[in-house]
């Protein structure tokens, strides 16, 4: 299974790819979708959504995992975050790819076992569950996180050592 | 010039069409999109992306007016208000029709001559300007209002008695 994992925001969305075979997981891809600051919003949504729309005819996931985030900074970084969000949600439903919500709290049990985790935490155990040469930058760690969150069961985590 | 005036929500999205034809605005659609509630959030995003697609393939507006709202009564409504904004934007960009974001009070102003003016004013005023037989419903008539706020200039507006 090919798991498409999403930290989505208007500044940077992080993207992680990973494939679960045979209860392994395979680093696959990841990387940042920077949309330019200066454009209006509607251009940096839609290229943040038009990247997206790129990594699926790329990889053809199977499924996509997106951070389920209500706690936001404040009213206004939550409605950018919201644009953000609604754009990836838009180019995995249009590919009809099934999307899969998890909130923080449970993508840090996933990995670590512990809840509340922290993301230096979170940014090791991607990098050694995934065997990755060095630590991917923070938004991507999310996404690949929120990835493994998904493809992982409780079981096959445990073997692993978590 | 036709206008496409939208008042993104996750229960309602409301919509207005309007024509300025040598200063004179001409009423053509409003209406209202509901996602089923029960859905998941992906498909009620995706449902409204959807919708507004249609409504730019049936109608070919020259231009999208959206509420500029960077208040709204929590983190968590503000989140999914943003996730609707954002699937309009990607229906309008991907369409490549310009979109254009007014402050709610811009609109009043625009309307009404006044920042503050209260709902049902605005209702009226639309009402009024576009010659309905009867008031649209608040969703619908927010989106007709905005759309107003973009095609018309505040000569025309005087003109019509505002």
């Amino acid at each position: 299974m090919r798991v498409l994992g999403i930290d989505p925001g208007t500044i940077v969305t992080g993207y992680g790819l990973i494939d679960e075979k045979n209860g392994r997981l395979l680093h696959v891809d990841n990387g940042g979708i920077f949309p330019p600051t200066k454009k209006p919003l509607p251009d940096r949504i839609y290229l943040i959504h038009e990247k997206i729309e790129a990594l699926i005819r790329e990889y053809s996931p199977d499924a996509i995992a997106i951070e389920d985030i209500f706690v936001a900074k404040n009213v206004s970084s939550s409605l950018k975050l919201g644009h953000a969000r609604g754009a990836a949600m838009v180019a995995g439903t249009r590919a009809q790819i099934p999307i899969f919500e998890y909130s923080a709290n449970k993508v840090k049990k996933a990995l670590t076992g512990y809840g509340h985790a922290s993301k230096e935490q979170i940014q090791r155990m991607v990098r050694s569950l995934l065997k990755l040469p060095g630590e991917a930058f923070t938004d991507a760690s999310d996404a690949l996180a929120v990835a493994i969150c998904h493809s992982s069961s409780y079981r096959m985590l445990k073997k692993v050592g978590t």
